[in-house]
């Protein structure tokens, strides 16, 4: 039904094989036919990232992006701030394992007031702006879905993204689209468009149907219901070239063997991305 | 720190009580000093709704509304005509229990893409309101949290339902705002306000962190972090004046003792709501 898709744009997120060591992914990747990768910050533990860097290069794959910066809402001032420096600190990981983007979870406290969280989140990125443009890295906002707004994101809707980028108007910031958080909204084509160059990452998994946890049951592109090839043409659309990046966390495919999920996750990628 | 609210606005869903039969709902409900009731169709099984109605009054209860019409969306035509005949009878059970409103959850079916979705949840809708007009019972669209959007309602927003009602431009038709559903969005308070009069019913509950489950892990208001009584601030500034109805869905409580969870719901309802 679908056209075959090569695997030039194939991206896959550390998290979705968690159980690998980041050596055993690189290894496994490569010889998989993958040909980028974002490092999640738990796979970097004990690494020194530039030497991680140089070792992903050479084994042929690309670093696209380091995940995950944010979280920048506290109670005090003094946790906003120690945000802002964990976040400085990002950015210098990221630089030093050659990674061009930090995709952003930007953060939520259950009971603060979704506007104050809001508000702290563009004071927050607004003060890591400067130190990421002088490494060389962009920070990339993206809205989670709504069912995270209570403790993961503030930032819930494409349309919401756009505004802080609007509104903070900096070249070393855009947007990530993630079809899991946003495949619901009725405004996200007009969405995307609106994003046009600011888009800096497109990651891809599906909505499975019932699904069973909040968190660890997102399914394979083609097991649910995402049209992730008429977004994907969206972007497309826009202006983005980069990679898919392939982001599943799921507690059941943790548990296989994961050589066998990474040829699941290539066939899925050909057909259904 | 808030002040006890009294009971005159209090309506409880049987479903948030459901190993309750109707009859022992109905006395509970009434021994907690609860005003209005809104029924559930699985707790009208085995009555005669015209029977039930009288029932219920006698019992000095209100009934608010009966749950739940919709689920418009079919993938043949057979079937959305069958929706839009089973929609009547909801529409003719209403009238019989005394119910002036049915809460209607549009609909979704997995994999249908939303935006066809959308088109025949309002060509359902536009085929039940004569029949509903006649029956002097009017239409509540319910828009459903985000999480829901592959199998239960393809409205997901209060501006989506706003727009479904101004279209369709109907007197029996308005819309339900539920707390659960939509304290996420950044642009409620000013959905709030552009749905005006057409706002038809006010549900409670609360969004508990974390929640353990994507449809049985409600909270009682007061036990997770939706401003409940901010929104209802917006929502009678916006001229509702009716009941403040509690539905959650708990596997957990409803394990419980119901009287005691009527008492829960009652000191919760005073403080929270």
């Amino acid at each position: 039904m679908n056209d075959r898709r090569d695997l030039e744009r194939l991206c896959i997120h550390t998290v979705t094989t968690k159980p690998l060591s980041l050596e055993k992914a690189v290894e496994s990747y490569g010889r998989a036919g993958v040909k980028g990768i974002t490092v999640w910050r738990d796979a970097l533990e004990g690494h020194e990232p530039r030497a991680a860097g140089r070792r992903i290069r050479d084994a042929g794959l690309e670093v696209v992006s380091l995940c995950r910066g944010g979280f920048f809402p506290a109670a005090s001032e003094a946790a906003r701030r120690e945000a802002v420096d964990e976040n400085r600190r990002i950015v210098d990981e990221a630089a030093a394992l050659g990674a061009p983007l930090i995709v952003l979870v930007c953060g939520a406290v259950p009971g603060m007031p979704l506007a104050e969280a809001r508000r702290q989140i563009a004071d927050g990125i607004a003060a890591v702006l400067p130190h990421a443009r002088e490494a060389g890295v962009a920070l990339g906002v993206e809205p989670l879905h709504p069912m995270y707004a209570d403790s993961r994101s503030a930032v819930n809707t494409l349309a919401q993204a756009n505004d802080l980028c609007r509104k903070l108007a900096h070249p070393s910031l855009g947007v990530v689209v993630d079809v899991y958080h946003l495949w619901w909204d009725p405004d996200l084509e007009r969405e995307i468009e609106r994003a046009g160059g600011s888009i800096l990452a497109f990651h891809v998994s599906d909505w499975k149907t019932p699904t069973e946890d909040l968190l660890l049951d997102r399914g394979l592109m083609g097991e649910g219901c995402i049209p992730i090839r008429g977004i994907r043409e969206w972007v497309e659309a826009a202006g983005f070239g980069g990679y898919n990046e392939v982001e599943i966390f799921s507690r059941r495919r943790w548990e296989m063997d994961q050589s066998e999920l990474l040829e699941e996750i290539v066939e899925a990628y050909q057909l259904h991305s």
